[in-house]
């Protein structure tokens, strides 16, 4: 067997999400599906994480181990043949046995992006999160900043399930947060966070509470307090999964 | 009555086209329903021209009279909240009772996008006509500006239908072309183009005739052979509506 690394961008706002499910144009179906109909394998390609429906991804990636012989680029073309236009390989690799797409992530990045103009082009309309409404851009750039670090971010997390644990950490909701800032990008406000992990609907979860922020509703400091609460209804509601993006995985 | 002009921008990619079709998304049918759902009256905006299903546009320009004493900032911000966000109105003004979208235009701009990567990024899929075979890019720039100037142009016109006809020239396929010009944009090969008026398919029919020419199957002069013979049989291939934007309107 052959172990091999993929790597895949994908526009979700038509799909349901990374995984499978019976019936619903998935990324993982739709990549194993393509990867049965080239070499006649049936394996579940896993991701670095299991982004929601309507999440987009820049460079998603993914890991499964052939039988096949099939050369990494030709496998790729021939994935993206078969794929939707919505779901494209930028490369396939051969990596060593031990590598798992999830488990061997150090670090993942995502951005999140809010069109701040009055009326939201239609071609930017399944891109972003469009609020035109009044904000305090510079409270929300302080709050961001603010969850740099190693923190419990039990706050942020969905309450419903729990995914994407690191090795080692199986019930921990503590991750370390390289990077966090928001950033104003023409008509857009453009959040970029960079950590070794994250928490279902952590992303959109604090860019919820953020908005708390720009709102007035909440002072920047405010956010240490939610930390602090270990308790979801501290925190603010789940951004729309249309802004988000899994931007890359460093392994 | 009061006479408006509208001018709107729609992602035509999920919409079946301008013209109103019962049980299908149309621009036309969409923004008459918005209309009659503001100010409850039915009417039926006209617009500068009918764009196919899948072609988008950047500033189409509709006009319709209403009894209505609705300020126009109110009824653009009242049909934006009834519309889909794939249609957006940017703006609404009063006109002279004979302004007509059609009828009053002096020349429009359409603009053809080629994506020429290999691979087609997920998120302009929906935008571009994806080509990344090789082409003789500068035949087809000749070709291009071989078209300005004023010409019958039967051989590019749907033989299906007569749309779009100017006034005073309601049985003639003869149209001026102030500019027609390829470019290359990045990944992109973007064919530019305005003129007096078009012919039903006659952007994408330049447009598949052209890539003839990219292909090397034609010498950019046989495109003023193909004038000449003013038979649709004569040209190329209608390339994909995907590829298309109505740019603007003049009047």
């Amino acid at each position: 067997m052959r172990n091999l690394k993929v790597t895949l961008a994908y526009d979700g706002a038509d799909l349901h999400g990374w995984q499978v499910q019976p019936g619903l144009p998935t990324v993982q179906g739709l990549l194993a599906e393509a990867i049965f109909r080239v070499i006649g394998e049936q394996v579940l390609p896993q991701g670095s994480g299991r982004t929601d429906a309507g999440v987009h991804a820049l460079a998603q990636v993914a890991s499964f181990a052939i039988a096949s012989s099939i050369p990494a680029a030709n496998l790729a073309k021939a994935l993206n043949d078969l794929l939707p236009a919505a779901v494209r390989v930028a490369n396939v690799e051969p990596v060593p046995d031990d590598f798992h797409a999830r488990k061997s992530a150090h670090a993942k990045t995502y951005r999140y992006r809010m069109y701040r103009g009055a009326v939201c082009p239609p071609f930017l309309s399944r891109y972003v999160y469009h609020h035109p409404f009044p904000l305090d851009e510079a409270g929300m750039i302080e709050a961001a900043s603010l969850m740099v670090g190693e923190h419990d971010f039990t706050s942020f997390a969905a309450v419903d399930r729990e995914r994407n644990l690191p090795v080692g950490q199986a019930a921990s909701h503590v991750r370390t947060i390289f990077g966090s800032e928001w950033r104003r990008d023409s008509d857009e406000m453009v959040y970029s966070v960079r950590g070794n992990g994250f928490l279902h609907h952590m992303v959109r979860n604090l860019v919820g509470t953020f908005l708390l922020v720009g709102k007035g509703t909440l002072t920047p400091c405010d956010l240490l307090r939610i930390l602090e609460a270990r308790d979801r209804s501290a925190a603010g509601a789940t951004a729309p999964a249309c802004g988000l993006y899994l931007v890359s995985v460093e392994y």
